[in-house]
């Protein structure tokens, strides 16, 4: 019995070759294709055979496919005409770092498993912080520090539970109420339910006329339950919240978290990039007084998913939380307590070098670089903001700090639902929508990596027309 | 204001063709590095600059620092002469799955954000239930079905949160119980912590001579629970534990779960994969009876970090658990109920085009290729166990139903401790211990993708001379 690679080394080198030159030919013409995939439930299903192929096929048999049967369900996140949810950048950088991360292929669960996986994230973090110009509390060396998440919803359940843990001697769990704004991203009310609360037990705070979280109504909320009894132990604000970009208070939401003793969690997954320009800092503010806070380059920092950032400033709540130490993960540099391993600061025990990618774009680009790609948007952003200010047919519902644009048709529901669907079924553009004071609202997410001036343009005179 | 990329589409074909051929050359060359990497903690971070940098750096100078400063710090996962915990196969094609997954950047966590990341993905998943003989109850179609998640810790989380749904209108959550073996991976215990209930919630039942658990013990436990008025709700069963692949008896199992109402999830993490040789389907023996089961392509199915596999009977609990829809995310396909959004099957909400890599790895072998290469393996890991049976210094301690043999040194523990330390430090080949029995033990796991039958000949000869 022996076993031969289908695919020697040197089948790997042509066929990386042509797939490396695949990748740059798709991201020079993707804005020609559709941006929404036109494709009906069950379509591509239907297209692939019903069972496994019993004898190897030839690289460029699943080429063929590729093109021809995943393609046209593909909706294009790297088109410069995508304008929905978040963007997911995926620059050339770094999709070379997770290139290289899958060829080590190496497992970051313990220090001993790879240093340079841990430390070089380690690293990094403390770069970010430097880059963002974030406070020195959440650096490593002191009690805090820095990791890779997937995503900003396990980042939030990490947090979740840190505070759990912080409170855990002291309260029962049925006592513990969480609060964060009725604009939080759902990630909150994920967490809170996975770590074993009801949903009765987060507190959706209302907002003001910003859509930001109202820390007047936070602390009567907190007080209404101290009196029943419950114990606050965690908020989630949000800077910048899907729906509008609003940005909770930081520092006065602070004072009330500090007033009653419970974890302050900020998720800036969309907005904390911009902080890489000086002039967008005041997304940071308030951020020298939580106890953790996450934002996610795979989203606006050109760093393809997964890449949320999270830092904590004070790792003991979270590693009390998550270590379990079982005999065949014990090894000499963790038992001396000398190094940092990262599986007690995630949900799952694996781990890849997610590292090298945000190490490639920070170095190719350098500070100023990143800082120019974050102004770009947000220029894009304000000067589209303002053309559809002065349209008589739309309005803006919400300001616009950075660079989501939040606006309506005037005529009312069915029209907005009217462009969007119109816009999105023609696959010139794609955007979503929103509910904002009960009204249905469009949402333009400037942040693609390949968006230009002139893919604004054509959008605008496209609302232009459909109004 | 405008951003000009500092790497132009044609830098990144030319940047792509280098590092294609550098993972191919290190593939080439791995084996003749030191498996364990052999820095001290704080090595890797003292070799890099303390400030990010200003400006773009040529792509020259970052890989010229990932040979000097990350090689360094790098355990060679890849090597053929790894054999320490289980194995992290990153095949050729699997990593060019990742690569186009990376170049696309498309988000999977609802059908209509990439209608072919979910189809594929649930179509590869049915693929494999042909591919292992596993039972119909996974398909999708009917109430069950079958996702990708990072690891088979989040997947064990899942089904914990899911058989806590189930009885959750019943039952109060300080009630349940779950249960596992004595050796089962210390993700039952993460999960069962994260799910909000404490350590002592969690039995762990004695395994009988060969180390898997033992039912009329898990039945006795039951017993005495229900009579303090716990509720076994969930039970999570090992095929091919970490320590020693040892099999719990899933039949058995079931037939406990069955009259106490408890949810039976199977982590089969390594194990599983020897299922695509039809001579080892015994690792799936009981499967049509259980909730849910799951395991790791990404360990021993050619396929890179992060790709385990898994299924539920049925869908409805899970979903129920983890679903949350707000307005931002609402679309019409989700809305009519005709597709399935793999985010209310996971821990986070964003999700990468994962089924790519598992589709490259099937089609490029077929099922015969696929076969052989895991039978190659248990041929290598059979033979070794035979010789280090026939050694007179060396004693097995545990069967080897598949390539992880578990054996000692007849001295003693310190004897153990000093061949594995001697083998991991002159880097040579890499392995791990255990305790069994109240005995360090070593393991062998034989399972990378370049391992041949002359690593495993050199490895038995070191251990000779060490004896």
């Amino acid at each position: 019995m022996t076993y031969t690679p289908p695919m020697s080394n040197d089948d790997f080198r042509r066929a990386g070759h042509e797939l490396i030159d695949w990748i740059a030919d798709y991201w020079e013409t993707v804005e020609q294709r559709p941006v929404l995939s036109q494709v009906a439930p069950g379509d591509i299903r239907a297209s692939l055979p019903t069972e496994p192929p019993a004898e190897p096929e030839s690289w460029d048999a699943i080429m063929a496919d590729v093109d021809e049967l995943i393609m046209p369900g593909i909706t294009h996140w790297q088109s410069p005409n995508f304008f929905a949810y978040f963007p997911a950048n995926a620059s050339p950088p770094s999709v070379l770092g997770e290139l290289l991360s899958a060829g080590l292929g190496v497992q970051g669960m313990l220090w001993a498993t790879s240093p340079a996986c841990t430390e070089l994230e380690t690293h990094v973090l403390d770069w970010m912080l430097d880059l963002c110009g974030l406070p020195d509390r959440f650096r490593s060396g002191g009690p805090g520090g820095g990791t890779i998440q997937d995503s900003a919803s396990s980042a939030a359940l990490v947090a979740i539970l840190a505070a759990r843990e912080r409170v855990a001697g002291q309260w029962r769990m049925d006592q513990m109420v969480a609060y964060t704004s009725e604009h939080a991203h759902s990630s909150a009310e994920k967490g809170i339910r996975i770590a074993g609360m009801f949903p009765e037990q987060l507190r959706q705070i209302p907002s003001d006329g910003t859509h930001a979280m109202d820390p007047v109504k936070l602390r009567e909320a907190m007080l209404a339950d101290i009196i029943e009894d419950r114990r606050p132990f965690f908020v989630q604000a949000t800077t910048g919240t899907t729906s509008s970009t609003a940005l909770d208070p930081i520092d006065e939401i602070a004072d009330v978290c500090k007033e009653f003793g419970a974890w302050l969690h900020v998720d800036g997954a969309f907005a904390g990039s911009a902080a890489v320009a000086p002039e967008y800092r005041f997304v940071n503010a308030g951020l020298e007084r939580v106890d953790s806070y996450c934002f996610n380059p795979h989203k606006w920092l050109l760093t393809n998913f997964d890449c949320s950032l999270f830092w904590v400033a004070d790792r003991g709540p979270m590693t009390s939380a998550l270590s379990i130490v079982p005999e065949y993960l014990r090894n000499a540099a963790s038992d001396a307590g000398s190094v940092i391993d990262y599986r007690d600061w995630q949900i799952p025990l694996g781990r890849r070098f997610r590292a090298l990618k945000l190490w490639f774009v920070i170095r190719t680009h350098g500070a100023a670089g990143l800082a120019d790609f974050i102004r770009n948007h947000v220029h894009m952003a304000q000067a589209l903001a303002e053309r559809i200010h002065g349209h008589p047919s739309y309005e803006l519902v919400a300001p616009t700090p950075l660079s989501l644009v939040t606006f309506r048709h005037t005529g009312g529901d069915e029209d907005n639902e009217r462009i969007r669907d119109t816009i999105n079924s023609d696959g010139e553009a794609y955007l979503t929508h929103t509910r904002l004071a009960d009204q249905t609202v469009l949402r333009v997410a400037i942040g693609a990596v390949r968006t230009e001036q002139r893919h604004i343009d054509a959008l605008f005179d496209r609302l232009d027309e459909l109004a």
